[in-house]
């Protein structure tokens, strides 16, 4: 399931363009500390501790769970409750109370915007609600997110093949080079010559929900067995100057601008 | 507060391209309906019903909350909680039991990313939760997500300034033309000439994050006195046959791609 292909777009290279490392720390100067605010406190006092307590799922079964969960609730949605519905079922609270409803607006990469693609935002939340955030003192669920972007932005999509499918016909994969919805799902639409209300390109999606419900749940498993490690190479800030995707060129041409940058 | 400037970028019109419309029923196509997974029940069955409670809050108040929050948690997570630490306070449930600094990952558009602005992200989620998803039946959540985005990308931000700034030095406004984080802090650093890293941008995205909130607070006041309206007119799948941005010309240059469209 893990995908090591490399990632062909046109001859061009998914880290198309570097400007010089080290010049800036800003990760390191993001990090801030002290509470201002007093946070959330369930009555068990459970959902702002982390870990979240956490059982080993099976891929297959949540993948073939986000699948069906993303013709009720979309891509978003359909991957948090792929893991959350088990949890509930095997651990109760506080999964139980948590909202995965509300969060059908992250479906057409927020509310059909084209951003980012539900299936990773959806990923990032489980790992973050789960693991906790950076600054409580983990770092493993910021990590995973940037695992499951660039997964996903190297994948050949949809991955995941469920075992009725929906729709019979064999569909086109394509590499996003991005994590964006409109990105992902164009260069799918293009290759594919379906259209995006098509039966196809529904399903399509919900096979790439459960693609990332799969691997997910890889590294949720493997973070559990204290086997984890990090698998993303880009840095953005560190290496652009800027949050930024790999694929400056593609959106840029040829004229990538030069950020400002700190004094050294 | 509200913004009714027009978007003068570079002599581009918002909506730069617009295709057939009416040839897709998209938008329709996707409701679908059903549970398949038992979904959240809280103890007290509140956070999978909608509405949650909520009480008219102060916009400036709320905004000073989520500037100072931006400090700790950044812009994500601090829209959420301006909102509810106040609703934990006037309230109580379900909004003790969000654990909101489970979101610090929205932070640069997504762990860094660039993609979705988290006070985008964070403003739809908090509207969201509160009204709940369209499947529910409600479909303010969804349209003022969309009102978010929209007036974020025609505000000229930073919009809200703070009564004792942590940076005093009067800072440049942008249009950013998009709701992504890349496009909004890379137009911003362009005009400013400060790095990432610089104290200057950081209050400029903390500003951003306290507009948002405050804009956001106006719609949800709107709509808990039964007057909301809609603001929104970007509908990409309608307009565009693919979900995307208002700004197509921005990233395609004149070659924008026609996307498969169905057959009428």
């Amino acid at each position: 399931m893990k995908s090591n292909e490399k990632v062909e777009n046109n001859g061009v290279s998914r880290r198309q363009m570097m400007i010089g490392t080290g010049a800036l720390a800003a990760g390191a100067a993001m990090a801030h500390f002290g509470g201002l605010l007093k946070s959330a406190e369930a009555k068990d006092g459970s959902t702002e501790k982390w870990p979240w307590p956490y059982e080993k799922l099976d891929p297959a079964k949540t993948a073939e769970l986000a699948y069906e969960e993303w013709y009720r609730v979309f891509c978003g949605a359909a991957v948090i409750n792929s893991v959350f519905s088990q949890l509930r079922e095997k651990i109760g609270e506080p999964y139980k109370s948590f909202p995965v409803d509300s969060f059908v607006f992250l479906e057409g990469g927020m509310v059909g915007w084209g951003t980012m693609c539900g299936s990773n935002t959806g990923a990032a939340m489980v790992a973050n609600l789960i693991i906790g955030p950076r600054i409580a003192g983990a770092h493993e669920g910021h990590q995973i997110s940037e695992d499951m972007f660039q997964w996903y932005s190297e994948a050949s999509m949809p991955v995941f093949v469920p075992k009725t499918p929906k729709v019979t016909t064999e569909l086109v994969k394509t590499v996003s080079d991005s994590p964006l919805c409109h990105v992902s799902v164009g260069k799918w639409m293009k290759a594919s010559g379906f259209p995006i209300g098509s039966p196809e390109r529904k399903d399509r999606c919900a096979r790439v929900a459960a693609s990332n419900a799969y691997h997910l749940v890889e590294l949720l498993n493997d973070w559990k067995d204290g086997k984890y490690k990090p698998a993303s190479t880009h840095a953005p800030v560190k290496e652009f100057g800027i949050t930024a995707q790999m694929n400056c060129m593609e959106c840029h041409g040829n004229n990538v601008p030069t950020p400002p940058m700190a004094k050294k």
